[in-house]
């Protein structure tokens, strides 16, 4: 039996950041066909509501240090007003969203990170066993189409801040158990580029092989070896692709038009 | 077939504002069998986080006015700190909570009050299209618990603040066409008493004839009555019961012995 195909989109800041972008996005994101997650970051809004409530922001090597304050900023942000407005706004477009931290129906319970040199503060880090695929899976059979920030829990009644982007991973390589997994990173190029200069110069697709020769070539830029690195892991453990693109393209993917850099095939170690 | 019981429990501030009756009703709530939903209003801490961001606080009799602002607020306190921090605590306590506005899901769908002589803003009212209990059940069905803060949506991408009392009683009547629906309200008092300054005078049972005579008699005070005619209300569209009663007490239900004022029986208008 062929499995139900299943779309995993995140989006952060320049698309929550921008109120036409997002509404494009959400349009959209709503006319893809097939089973779908939302997963967003936070964007600038919480670091607006605390300068405006006189919290300072912390960050270590672009990191948000979570003190106790700031936890409270990023569940009001985060799990309350964008997670809401994105799910007001995807149910008028007509997907049936539900919006959730990983606290709700226990979807994502994390481990408070341990302090070593730096302490983070509330921050969750996820392993291999924090998401149950099936009970996930009974909210998409059901027909809703599941809105994660990122908040999480620790099974003991602390909520606790998650990467977006991270989230996202772990969210596709449980689900891959179940259903055929996508995932699908906007952010704000047209996708991985042969010339960083040039934003029509996207490399459609990217294969281990491919992805050798163009680090051998310095073709792809430092910053990008991370994302590619953890895109490939999740392909190593399940995921059928992952796709990067930028979200005012989304409607691409579904009149079959090329979208983004389709990541795919696993790593020759796996093979 | 006998249909599946429901509790539906609605708390206010005098459980949301102080932890310790916080946290006591969760694990009670926790502890009743079959299914269940939690309806919360906001408490003081919307309040706060107006203060905080110096919003000022517009009340028409006792009535929120919801500006813009003010709306922005209550979806963070509500939809966010509040909703997300019991759904981590239920979790903890072993209640597979999922957290809700009335636009996650569709559930509960308003329409922004009328401006007449006072404008109230961005306030959503309820109607008897607003619910769609089917879909309420399929979470139900699927092992949920929902906990519904006071945020409504009009399904065309508008939030609206909605009174927690009139959702608790609107989801009881919907959800008694597929279930046995108990609809409880926790306030500061242990029922309906007969001495308001007897504590322990709490009238048990109020069938319409009763509550006749408790009027005519003026043993109830006149703020009660509104609280009363609404349950009585929910009761002919359907309702089997409704319950006014003390949070603190709410583990009574589960060992059987007497919590608060039941109110059963429809209207003679009715029978």
């Amino acid at each position: 039996m062929t499995k139900q195909q299943l779309h995993i989109i995140k989006i952060g800041g320049n698309v929550i950041d921008n109120s036409e972008n997002l509404h494009h996005f959400l349009k959209d994101f709503t006319g893809l066909d097939g089973y779908k997650i939302l997963v967003h970051g936070g964007g600038k809004v919480a670091t607006q509501l605390q300068e405006e409530l006189g919290i300072e922001t912390k960050m270590v090597d672009g990191r948000r240090i979570t003190d106790i304050e700031t936890l409270r900023v990023v569940t009001m942000v985060y799990g309350g007003l964008i997670n809401k407005n994105i799910v007001a706004q995807l149910q008028h477009y007509g997907s049936n969203a539900i919006g959730l931290t990983g606290a709700d129906g226990n979807f994502i319970r994390t481990k408070k990170r341990p302090v070593k040199t730096i302490d983070y503060g509330f921050v969750g880090d996820i392993d291999d066993k924090s998401i149950d695929p099936e009970s996930i899976g009974k909210l998409l059979d059901a027909g809703f189409t599941p809105v994660f920030c990122a908040i999480t829990h620790n099974g003991e009644g602390q909520l606790l801040n998650t990467n977006a982007d991270t989230i996202a991973s772990a969210l596709a390589v449980a689900l891959s158990k179940l259903y055929e997994t996508t995932l699908i990173y906007c952010f704000e190029k047209k996708g991985v580029l042969h010339d960083i200069n040039d934003e029509e110069s996207v490399i459609r697709e990217i294969d281990p092989a491919k992805y050798e020769e163009l680090k051998q070539k310095q073709i792809i830029h430092s910053g990008m070896l991370p994302k590619l690195d953890n895109a490939f892991t999740a392909i190593n453990c399940g995921v059928k692709a992952v796709v990067i693109g930028k979200s005012d393209d989304l409607g691409q993917l579904k009149s079959k038009q090329p979208f983004g850099t389709t990541l795919s095939g696993k790593l020759k170690a796996e093979s």
